[in-house]
């Protein structure tokens, strides 16, 4: 195997926007090669969030994403297909307190765990998605058994299996394929109920103070006799003239969401006989509405996994983080896929980023627009293509890009003695919603027989 | 108004592929010409869904379509935006007790009905979406609620609306908003509590055969001794070898599903500003396991809708129905909406419909891929080129396309006095899931002020 490792650089593109900035991949020649016959090979790169770590807990962000490398690595070794592989780094991340995912997921409006996951497999395109699932402790696994269950083909009397299921519904069928419940008050950590309480105050404050703003607007109202807005659906007053959303004393009083507690966690996998997978899991907005869905569990929003076919030459892997409703109205999971098919895959995913995201006109009324994502692709090449065709290898380039002021991943390969982690990070001066980070590497991996 | 009337034809194209042919878009020259000044304009078409749709039944489907139709159009007459209009066809074909949607669901293995629901709205790209939604009567009303919530911007506490809300937090939603709750029992008609029982009975008898064979199966592989191909993610019986699924002798137990009992419904409408708007409301297949979520509440899938901006020549509108599963790995909604900024509306249509649905890599393990959209698109033009530009007109391309054995569809623009419906059937020897039938016709509209 031939590791050329992904270096972050602070080199600064110039960009045909002035509000976007991107950091230059560098990609460093080879320091070791040593060539390891008769061992699986694979690749693995994990995420644990796009949003805000600060330096106080970058050691245990930078510890999960290690440990779930080295477990996605445990099960290629041994033979696991991507799959497996991508799932047993997620179960990681979801069990860490530290994440947004699993255990120490963000809790609802009421108090309650409600987690999004899905998985696609780039082999059979299979998907499986869970969306607002409690009880559960792994909603990854969940989503990684309908997409098993969807690939025996159809149920009894000719039913088509489901691959994505909901809320309590969703519970239920987990349990009934023996994925164990959750005990109550199992997965709320310290950390998030300690946020739940901050927030909860933060919004109550919020909410007195537009409750006032409602009633000084009354009354000015009413002594102007100006006339309202309304919306035309609905009949209610309409963002334009209606105070009561977004004013600035508001914003004292906004939520925790914009920092580290945008978390969701995924993680993407070529396996040695080259097939992809990915994967997603989030907890959601801090405070969201019970029953909110987000991206995570979404088809092409949270994670894409494509093999290569007759349209694509190469395979890709995607998991997206970030504002969930962002990422899914620009479908960015899939999105990033169709582009990194061009040749220059940096390019092809900093103006995805750039265009496709930042510049969406899907999010054309956002503020900022917060998001990031990893992305694996691969294709077959030789390694030497002077030589004979005798020594194909798995050719991996990976990135990672983000418009949030950080994002902390790893990386590891089945040669690997440990997982790489790095925090990457906005350079000074960039605008978090406005700005684009991305940074990645190249690895080559070659086949087991060879 | 001139009103270029589409017309079905039975003449069938040459295709590339043998197993798919395709009905030609006809579009007879206009029959009237008449001028009508100072009204409001605006076009709608509706589905009542993709499947099968018995003669006995033929009248029924026609006229809720063309009830759908009247409503919108009273809506777009009375000056409403098209997400309004849409909404208001929606609400008449989820009443219908025929329909797939709202009152008559198909109810799930407990013998609930969970309903999905979506609506686009090209102007603001907004998009609001429940799912798994039970106790209210017209989950499309809830869709646009939540569309119209998410228009007014950040939630007290900088906290961002949510667009697609599943099950009980999606009912809570809904009533918080005043939307009323239908009391139980209401929604289930005798149709659908009859469909539901010849279902529940097949099922059983289905599972029993099932169960006979797997023994069968367990002695002839004890004496055989034959070694089992083994799912490698979960470590049961793979498709392969497990003649649990899918057996001959299971297809005579095979449910509703791919009769009548598939018709999602849907809408899309261009109003008198030019605006689009898209919506599809589904009860789901029958039996379907509680909490799974279809095609109708996903985005991309279900419905899209986008007016014409700096990359988009065309607004577009699209609803889809069929089999949510095929519907949403395909992401067809979108999927169609892209292709028809190409010039040709039909040849677009039909190439999706054969490349990115038939032929879809993402659907290449199934035995047939049901489904059918309805789509428009709209551009301004003049209506006699060669004179000014001071009479500019909305040019309105519609069409509808499916694989299922029928669709029934009906359309009105705002000048006319009643809808037009019409069944649409593949044609004799063609076979469902494998060929497409497409067709269409024009409207051009006048500008109210011109």
């Amino acid at each position: 195997m031939i590791m050329e490792k992904g270096i972050s650089s602070v080199e600064v593109l110039p960009s045909k926007s002035s509000q976007v900035t991107a950091v230059k991949v560098v990609v460093k020649e080879p320091e070791t090669k040593q060539t390891q016959r008769g061992k699986r090979v694979g690749f693995v790169l994990v995420h644990a969030g796009a949003g805000y770590h600060s330096e106080s807990k970058a050691k245990e962000y930078k510890h999960v994403c290690k440990r779930a490398c080295q477990k996605a690595i445990e099960k290629l070794q041994a033979g696991a297909l991507a799959t497996d592989a991508v799932t047993a780094a997620l179960i990681e991340l979801e069990d860490s307190p530290f994440t947004n995912a699993g255990m120490g997921s963000n809790l609802n409006l009421l108090g309650e765990i409600e987690c999004d996951a899905s998985i696609m497999d780039g082999k059979s395109l299979n998907f499986g998605a869970v969306g607002a699932l409690s009880g559960i402790k792994n909603p990854v696994s969940v989503a990684n058994r309908l997409l098993c269950e969807g690939q025996k083909g159809k149920l009894s009397a000719g039913r088509i299996p489901p691959c994505f299921l909901v809320g309590e519904g969703a519970f239920r069928w987990a349990v009934d394929h023996g994925i164990p419940a959750c005990p109550p008050g199992i997965m709320a950590t310290r950390f998030s109920l300690a946020a739940f309480k901050r927030n909860k105050r933060k919004l109550e404050l919020a909410e007195k103070v537009e409750t006032d703003l409602i009633q000084l607007k009354k009354r000015r109202q009413s002594s102007e006799k100006g006339s309202r807005v309304m919306c035309r659906t609905c009949g209610r007053p309409s963002k334009a003239n209606d105070g009561s959303r977004g004013g600035d004393q508001i914003e004292l009083y906004s939520l925790e969401n914009d920092s580290g507690t945008l978390d969701t966690v995924g993680a993407v996998v070529v396996d040695q006989e080259g097939n992809v997978a990915a994967a997603v899991s989030s907890g959601g907005l801090a405070l969201k509405h019970p029953g909110r869905v987000g991206q995570a569990a979404l088809y092409g929003c949270g994670c894409w996994a494509e093999n290569t076919g007759a349209h694509t030459p190469y395979s890709t892997a995607v998991s997206t983080s970030g504002c969930g409703e962002h990422l899914v109205r620009t479908i960015l999971a899939r999105e990033c896929s169709c582009a990194l098919q061009t040749e220059d895959a940096h390019q092809a995913l900093l103006e995805t980023m750039q265009n496709k995201f930042i510049g969406s006109p899907f999010l054309a009324n956002e503020d900022g627009v917060l998001g990031g994502v990893i992305v694996l692709r691969s294709c077959r090449c030789s390694a030497e293509p002077e030589l004979s065709q005798e020594k194909p290898t798995l050719l991996v380039e990976f990135l990672w890009s983000h418009t949030t002021e950080s994002m902390c991943v790893g990386y590891m390969s089945a040669q690997d003695g440990k997982a790489k982690t790095h925090i990457s990070r906005l350079p000074p001066g960039a605008v978090a919603g406005q700005s684009v980070a991305i940074e990645g590497g190249v690895c080559r991996l070659e086949s087991p027989e060879s």
